[in-house]
């Protein structure tokens, strides 16, 4: 079982593939996608979809951890994140990845045991939970931690 | 030339295609795709974009007009209504089809003459410019609206 965590953003979204073998999770592949605010906001949307339907195509993951998301700074913020949400929401449902969604402080809580930590933190215990040799970008482990929660809460051990 | 005017929503989302032959705009087919509350929010965004890549296939408009969104009553229906017109905007991007956005205030002008008319003088004006026989639904009429606005905006005469 291998599950693709998601942390969309309109100019950047961060991805993780996280596999959980023997009660040890191992990070097969993380990145982001991203945009230059110069291009039409309506290409920007597309580009996390068809990345998205680059990645799942590629990797196969079976399921979806994604942010569940109900603040934003403002309505025009709440605006964007919620088209770049869809696209990600989509590109799942297309690809029959099953879509599991989960409060920020859920997460937190399940990566750093304590639901206000940083992204700093957040990022540190990544990491660790994956030996990284590397510190990932920020986006990149939100997403992963977001991966790790959904595995911590399905505790699945996935030797398929 | 055909247009596909859509107006999306999370639950209703309106849209109408307009044709305009000899200066006469004629609605070739209106609609909406609805969904209950009672359905994954995801499912509904999903449905959304599937339904409109069944339009686009079978109709195949060559462009498509949208309300560019600034507002919202609050964050949570930015979110919700973000999501929603994401999936429009990646059906058109996906099937090849131009997109055009127009403010509420513009798509209102373009039809009534008048920037604050209400969803009710917009549905008489639709009504009479296209010569409908039956009052089409609010959700549609706002769609047809916005095709209305963009082939009074660009001024086609689409004899093809």
């Amino acid at each position: 079982m291998l599950v693709l965590g998601v942390d969309p953003g309109s100019r950047v979204s961060g991805y993780g593939l996280v596999e959980k073998k023997n009660d040890q999770m191992t990070c097969i592949h993380s990145g982001t996608i991203s945009s230059s605010g110069k291009i039409p906001f309506y290409e920007r949307i597309y580009k996390i979809f068809h990345s998205m339907e680059e990645i799942m195509t590629l990797y196969r993951p079976q399921e979806l951890a994604i942010e569940d998301i109900f603040f934003a700074k403002n309505v025009k913020s709440a605006l964007k994140i919620g088209h770049a949400r869809g696209a990600v929401l989509i590109a799942a449902a297309q690809n029959g990845i099953k879509i599991f969604e989960y409060a920020p402080l859920e997460i937190k809580k399940s990566v750093v045991g304590y639901g206000r930590a940083s992204k700093e933190q957040v990022r540190s215990m990544v990491q660790v939970i994956l030996k990284l040799k590397t510190q990932p970008g920020l986006d990149a482990s939100d997403a992963l931690a977001t991966a790790i929660c959904h595995l911590n809460w399905t505790r699945y051990d996935c030797t398929s």
